[in-house]
């Protein structure tokens, strides 16, 4: 056990993990757990992040969504750059506590992606394709709610390819 | 680029990948790529899965969700042994293009969670706990939407402690 996991349960058995009330999420090699976010009202998909164990203590402790960021390499309180704070107003643990979903009010314009989009997911695939490098994604999103650049300055983005 | 990948775009820059309109999805070092499924029209999250190359593409191509299991190590058509197969109502992909997002109509009872109930995200993590291991998670659902035994006999449990 990593000093970081201290607080949370262990992992005993299926009927714990999936029957019981204790919290003993589960860890990948890199200490991370999935996060799934959305918006309390509308239900939409905002972002997929991760959280290490400090970022998912820091969410339950202080009611505000905190994750790891994979690019940065380090704690990210969502909004600490743009302002754009997630006020989380539930939070739940899947069947084997092996993914995160937060139900989030997000403050100022309301948007959550780095590129200026309310969603990180504002492009649709189309189906029924066989071949899908001949697809071309729609976007549902018309406009940006934010000019990343005023935001985040030189910042790198975190977009890796 | 290994054989699955080549029917998806090549990644060749960020402006490419978060603004453009080809498909140009990020496969991790296992091959996965994340995805987030919804029930259409509730917005309720179902559950968090991985997709490898080919499940992606099945999904596309026929508009139900195919994934990759982890657990077991092999493509998994959801439904297939349960009946509850998910019709795909909506397919998005994110700024960066290394998670996916399924809305979803489930067939059936309208379950997707192996434990039994309609939703994975079944427990609620209570707000404003300093230490998470005191906190005792809440149920969300009260009763389980089918019985796992009845169908899925003896096969392997998912959970993995």
């Amino acid at each position: 056990m990593t000093p970081d996991s201290t607080s949370f349960a262990r992992r005993l058995s299926v009927e714990q993990v999936e029957e019981g009330r204790e919290l003993a999420p589960k860890f990948d090699a890199q200490g991370l757990i999935a996060c799934v976010t959305t918006e309390a009202r509308s239900g939409e998909v905002l972002m997929l992040g991760y959280m290490n164990a400090e970022a998912l203590r820091r969410t339950i402790a202080t009611g505000e969504a905190h994750y790891w960021s994979r690019s940065r390499g380090a704690l990210w309180r969502k909004g600490a750059t743009s302002g754009l704070v997630q006020k989380v107003e539930e939070l739940r643990i899947d069947d084997d506590q092996d993914a995160v979903w937060l139900r989030v009010s997000v403050a100022g314009s309301g948007a959550s992606c780095h590129v200026g989009y309310r969603s990180c997911f504002y492009r649709r695939v189309p189906l029924g394709h066989e071949r899908p490098g001949n697809l071309q994604l729609e976007f549902t999103e018309t406009h940006k709610t934010f000019d990343p650049a005023a935001v985040y300055g030189d910042a790198p983005n975190p977009t890796l390819l």
